[in-house]
């Protein structure tokens, strides 16, 4: 059940039946020469919307901007500063709050969106408990850090998988959008990996924006079988946390 | 051309063709009780789409989340405070720039955004002036407002059309998400009408969460003629914008 | 009755007759060859002064600075960043609201305060909703939009009346100080229009600070007309924002 | 010259002879029994303009609205969150300062601007400093503080000066508006005097506003007299100040 | 009773003796060619400890960066701005007040502070006005200012113990830490005096960092004295101040 | 080489040897029946300092308050908001950069630090960024995260050393302060485990503080083999850091 496509009544009687809520938040930042700069948001919006066909969930419209800060060396990157996006997500959580939801998953497709989103998290319980009142749950599930995805990721491509432009968020943004499926020549095949510090460092170091990973290995039909597992795990992991 | 399909490498070659970019902006909130929840956002991405397919031009990632603070008495309206939003479309314009886009075109579906984004672009020519540099020129274009668009809806529902959730944007909804079309009952067939302040004010005045509309007469024929209507109109509009 | 120049208990006294206010506000920008600095305040002030003369209203002290980011290419314009004008409204209201006014008419010179005085009223509203609280009634009257001072600047000046440093402000600044009537050749008679973003765009644009404008025409005399029939037509205006 | 009356040009021109502005800051705040809630800003505002009669100097719109949150237990009374006040000067400091001003001479008449206020010119300073720029030079200049006016309260009213509604303030405030001159009964005569911190505290300690004045004291003779002494050694500190 | 020393349980079991605590607060900043980068703090830190061992109070961490902007032209300054150190006072007395704190005693070794925690203070108690709340007592107390500590270093070394880096908090300073104890050649003697405004401006003045002080009279003797007279003084303030 | 305890000229002259600088992080919060409540500060400051013995290194005060929101249940525990402590390390980050250092290391006792200082860091570099500058290098060092302490842990202690108040971090701060040893009864033995979301529920699950720990296990002569470790380990891990 998608948000944007109910109306305020239909959403007042899936209250009656849940209180819990998935929000899809990702990123719009370079994933080098043949990943979308949309794959970060088209990951956990695809998973999202898989979740919703096995599940009576309410899924909110994704966050598309995130914090992408090291990416700016790259065209077509877009970043929040931190705390903007502690702003929004203070905003969001609150108005769901306001309706009766209680528990708020926030299903992430971005390592950047970590920091400042737990920030956020800790800044609503504070204002909550400040204030005298119980804040609403909220959970940040970061959909490749999963162990099962990542264990299917290094079983499908070792090392390749890599850390940024992985070969399975690359796979899994070609199987929600086979039209936008890009060829790109790499050199090196497996991309170097390391540290960075800010977006020249980044760019210095990681020329065409892969770290450590083999993209041009992605195809539609593995991200298909990481959809079906990323579904099957995230929904259970879901599950859990409304419970709690 | 859409940026969140794009890679970084395309958007590199786009920025020698063109420094223009278009930002749809919605909503979050109630729209009646046959209006999608995300009816400010669905209008102007579907517009910029059709502009996209006849325009060589950069569509980035639809805003989803406006200010609605007004919408909040009713289920699953969601709000962004003002200076959150103002915050928002800072380091969305600062981040463009940085890659030189320099004519940001903010295509806009909801009347709550028009006062923040303002204010936004207002403190963003402020401090580019206040550094002594050149700003990006951006530009808030609010689709529904448009003469040949009022005309239209004028033309086919009168008065019935009303102020929210009214029958155009509802029907370029359906148009845009058939599969998402809702019957309701309205009573009265149109709705009342008049000023209102804040959140609680408003469910008083306006139960059922139309302003002088009746959205039931919106269809998805409907609403294809006014996305060809606002497609033409809109990217006319955008084209004298990037002349600028 | 002033509120600079009344005592808390004449206040306390007021508050059992009247909870509502009037807070003109204004700008400390250029106004072209020949308009005051100042004009958007004393408009405000003005007017306002003389709606108290005929009802027991307490009028605060004038807001004299605004938001006039694109006038600051002209000798002795201040601006504040949308941001800032947005916590000082906050801080005014609810300032207010603590001694229990409830209708708070903010009676405005300035176009470029319409945004950030609008966004601070959301975020006003937004903020006694959360707390779930009822919010003061605010309204934003916008005196030189008065479709009756509309219809005489059109009258006495047609198309020359212009859009900024217009002839009826000038006008009305020049009836409240008489003493600072003053002469400057224009050329061209009527300014330039059109639209700008930017400061340096508006400068380049409009280098003598008037759009469209012939503010040579303003004389004592029509200044008195305005005067007049805007006390007239916002009193009513404000006479009719108490009753809701 | 009083900005507000002035035209760009004007302070264009003004800008070759002199790169110094006086800008008056008050409050709006209960003043006790007689005194005017004005009172802080119309003893700055006279005093400046009492300056301008005998220096080529500008003096900017008076900022009316102070931090005075220990007075809002008294009706009518109206403050700024210190960090509004904060941003408020920033931004009227960088506006000047865009223009050439070298030299801002704040003319201040209420004691609980002065942490703020001078709070703000070290952030400031502290920006400047951090982008490698020049910053112009602040100044507060409380006039009560100056050792002759004190000397000349002393020699009047001894203790009864007092610490807040003091018989000065209310003398010149009436000087400035003879046409508000109150009665008011008072008891006891001098007003307790003490520390107190919030504004419950003060209102239970201090429940008609005074802290240790008689203001029944004050009259427009008086008033004159303090008038004139500051006209003369904010004048000379003035002066100093801008060859500094 | 040092906080950072104590287990939870012996703060709850101290909240039944007593609701009040000292939070001393200095600053990292540069005091002259022998002054300790952390005078201020080492000051306020030691008194503080001194009181505790007479009277059974609880003493937070010493909060060891401060306001320091104008020393930013010496190596090793640290500054924060005045609103971030409004934040960070209202976060900790917030804190401390939500377990039962009542009268929290600000111990200052520095004067940049004096305005941004004043500021601080004010925003805190309009906070709790404005939701209705008691606020707990804050008091700012600045050692050096007091009159007996001013006469001890009056009569020890008159016009040398000056205004930064003054003799005394260097001699407190190597009271408290013997082993930091330095030599450094002066010249003049006795340093300059005067006004400043910026960072700049300061290093132009005062070319080693103090102003009018004679720092190289400090001995860990004169130290000794100035510490029990801190203790004795001050002890005595915070006992007053507990009391009301 | 400690700050507070140097001169600015011997600054100026390490600033010759070396652009680098350690400054330990830790809160103020509860640590269970017999942790101190600065634990946090204590470790990271006492490994600090350990450093300091073996390296020519700078190492600037301890920032004592953190991130502690989820411990406010507890009596004695203060929390700085996430906004707040960003704004706190963008200021620092920023001093020390003016002066030229270029490796920042943030040696870490907190993990609720972790969230809010990554977006510090990221927030800071996107400002560099965005003004065309390069960031200083700064790194968050977690003590207690790592391998050689955790394995160090896991021989002496097994699953007691706990998640929150563990063993180690008790012990290393009783290595510090021996003065400040603590017995309490404990009852599990081996406090419960599990996840948490705001203040309340934290103090529901984990009643006495801690998670999952046995500190009663904690000594002096344990304290120093942490402390031994970690001073090699950390260094190690600087001098890596400043290479890079
Ligand atoms: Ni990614
Ligand atoms: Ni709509
Ligand atoms: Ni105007
Ligand atoms: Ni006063
Ligand atoms: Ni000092
Ligand atoms: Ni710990």
């Amino acid at each position: 059940m998608q948000l944007a496509l109910s109306t305020w009544p239909e959403v007042e009687r899936y209250l009656q039946r849940s209180t819990a809520i998935i929000i899809p938040i990702g990123s719009t930042e370079q994933h080098g020469p043949n990943g979308l700069i949309g794959t970060d948001s088209i990951c956990p919006t695809t998973i999202a919307a898989g979740i919703a066909e096995k599940e009576d969930v309410l899924i909110a419209p994704t966050i598309s901007y995130g914090m992408s800060q090291h990416h700016m060396g790259f065209a077509g990157s877009v970043t929040l500063r931190p705390s903007t996006l502690i702003q929004l997500i203070i905003d969001i959580v609150g108005s769901l709050e306001k309706h009766g939801f209680t528990h708020l998953y926030f299903l992430n497709g971005h390592g950047g969106n970590i920091a400042p989103v737990t920030s956020a998290f800790s800044e609503i319980y504070a204002d909550f408990t400040n204030d005298g009142k119980q804040a609403p749950r909220c959970r940040l599930a970061n959909w490749w850090r999963d162990a099962a995805i990542a264990k299917l990721a290094k079983a499908l491509y070792g090392d390749a998988e890599g850390h940024h432009a992985t070969v399975s968020e690359v796979a899994l943004s070609y199987y929600a959008h086979p039209e936008a499926v890009k060829q790109a020549a790499m050199n090196p095949a497996v991309a170097a990996t390391g540290e960075f510090y800010d977006a020249a460092d980044f760019r210095r170091k990681f020329p065409d924006g892969r770290i450590g990973s083999s993209p041009q290995l992605a195809t539609v039909a593995d991200g298909e079988r990481f959809y079906q597992l990323a579904v099957e795990t995230l929904r259970e992991d879901f599950l859990t946390f409304i419970k709690s």
